[in-house]
């Protein structure tokens, strides 16, 4: 069975050769114990082993370990802990990459919809971007927030999701708000022939997730909206397999990915682990907002959601994080068709929000998007 | 009500004012939307405001924001969303300290059995720092396990946990695995009059939760290792709420940690909120070993974890990541009589188990623990 083969960038400490710290890191992510304390037998079948190790360009040290795929025994969680467990309160080390073998893959349900099923409950034949929104802000009541998403829906917005934000408070409370705006969402299709898909927030307490399963049922919704760091990223996949929702991974409680040079790369973050999970859609700031990270880091992630994956069906990635409606014009063409375009604050800025809501919809039927390489056979295209 | 206050450490990039980013700060968490978006009501009853902003030592600026306790809304999953949810995603704060509502504080369990029942679970009654051990390595079948667990709770381990990737590997599946391991435990407990408390790794599948507390029942077994990070912090809520398991939570995955003055501070995170959750035991990497955390800051976590949080039962740390056996006595006197002492590979590099867990367990009874200074009416204690 061919190994988990990971890629880790390791920034040495004084003193230190690659060559132990490479070893040192095989070992911390699976028998985590000395040399010589495990039997062999033990040893054969669950050490990490390096593959190869090289220095980088930035004068870290690429250093490719082999995890026995039995270490992981075909559970998400393990598969965490085999990937960025320990190591994840070290410094000076980064996941860059991994090389997925398809027997472990083949484990993984992935997206259930899809960018294509996405399309398809959103009513959409071509292969365009999608204009998206989320009901904000936190502190509108129930019925105020289905008016928004009624003009959202008038307007042609094609995915109008819940702030994350947008929890069980007092003014709105879960199953008031989700009636309601599904059925104001479910009005505004019926007058106008279209199919704008609500995806409300169903991130909460683990306890209240069937109950709260049952009343988007009873509202007839088809999304939802998931913190896959919040309620764990086995969790979405439970969902997924089961649920039969549109999943929308919101990146909140995020933790690493500012880290610098360090952490676990956002495209494998937001990418592989948020698409292996079951995310359909995944929400990431775009370059240019009110977030740190850079036009090739989301390109990144793009491309991870839209590449080869074994039989993983193909995930969307929504941008937003301070997307203006004013310069969306010149984003579109930078990423690919598939690209969610979330648009939240600067619509609802106007005092007609239907409006906006409507050029926001013209928008991604006009501009054309980008055509970007998407990863093939395992080599990044580049950013 | 008292609001939620919440102090950040904010590093300025060149041109911001301290007072534009407290205020995108307290916005970002909480109504998401620029000035003058939003109605009034949903603002005055939503938006963080700004109640003090000062210069910190080291260049950065403490900015304290409050935070409406209904903006919360009662509910674990959206109090992390107010407290690092998408500033997760930007670089240059830190979360550096909570100030708990009592009321808010109310609304939570915390650990259902806390340092006193974790005493009372392993039959000691002299306040005195225990000895725990992890069953590793990964790769060991069932029956090694077993064994080596008969070993450690005959040698007088207190606490004897699953190492955190002890999953459900084909070698030691997790029924027989814990099956076995409680059976052995028990044997030795029934011979030497101990009560040696067994803590299998429950971290697993979603929708495996079930069948796996089943196991755990019919095993007789009273603690588990969790993954917090991992399944969800408010699976552990909800686990703690109704399964009367003693919870061990193990920080892997922890992502943020060693992101130098950014981040989550380990203390809030592993302190209050693992706390909060329902932790009973929080394992944490001591200074000194493979990872990269400071006395300072353990002392740090030990001291969040024993103040006072409104009626929340303390919670112990276990020091772990590389505590040698020879090197215990001098740690032993520089933290609390609470602290749970994980030695791991040190115990298993001897041939005779048994002997180097017995004279573990003499270690934790001879050498006097330090008696830190708690945090009082929150103000920290010197570290």
């Amino acid at each position: 069975m061919s190994p988990l083969r990971v890629h880790y960038l390791l920034r040495l400490e004084p003193g230190e050769t690659p060559e132990r710290r490479a070893l040192d890191l095989a070992r911390e992510q699976s028998v985590e114990i000395v040399e010589g304390a495990a039997p062999a037998a033990a040893e054969a079948r669950s050490v990490g082993r390096v593959a190869a190790l090289a220095p980088a360009a930035d004068g870290r040290f690429r250093a490719t370990i082999d995890f026995p795929e039995a270490l992981v025994g075909g559970e998400l969680p393990q598969l965490v802990n085999v990937l960025w467990g320990n190591v994840s309160l070290q410094r000076g080390v980064r996941l860059d990459r991994i090389e997925w073998p398809p027997a472990l893959l083949a484990r993984f349900g992935g997206p259930t919809h899809g960018v294509a099923g996405l399309r398809a409950l959103c009513g959409i034949s071509a292969r365009r971007p999608l204009a998206a929104t989320a009901l904000k802000p936190v502190g509108l009541s129930a019925a105020e927030l289905a008016r928004r998403a009624a003009e959202c829906a008038r307007g042609g917005i094609d995915l109008v999701k819940d702030d994350h934000g947008v929890a069980d408070q007092a003014w709105a409370p879960f199953r008031e708000r989700v009636l309601r705006v599904a059925e104001a969402v479910g009005e505004a299709n019926a007058a106008t022939g279209g199919a704008t898909l609500y995806a409300p927030n169903l991130t909460g307490p683990a306890d209240r997730m069937e109950e709260r399963l049952a009343v988007l049922a009873e509202a007839g919704v088809r999304a939802a909206l998931v913190a896959p760091l919040l309620v764990g990223l086995d969790t979405v996949r439970a969902l997924a397999a089961r649920s039969g929702l549109l999943l929308v991974a919101h990146p909140t409680f995020a933790l690493s990915p500012a880290a610098g040079d360090g952490g676990l790369a956002p495209e494998v973050l937001f990418g592989d682990l948020f698409r292996l999970a079951g995310a359909d859609v995944v929400v990431f700031p775009n370059a240019g907002g009110r977030f740190p990270f850079t036009y090739g880091e989301c390109r990144a992630i793009e491309t991870r959601l839209g590449a080869a994956m074994g039989r993983l069906a193909p995930a969307a990635l929504m941008l937003g994080g301070g997307v203006d409606r004013a310069r969306l014009e010149e984003w579109i063409p930078r990423y690919g068709p598939d690209l969610v375009w979330l648009v939240g604050g600067s619509l609802y800025a106007r005092d007609d929000v239907e409006t906006a809501a409507r050029e926001l919809a013209a928008c991604v039927r006009r501009v054309a998007p980008g055509e970007p390489e998407h990863e093939i056979g395992g080599v990044r295209a580049a950013t």
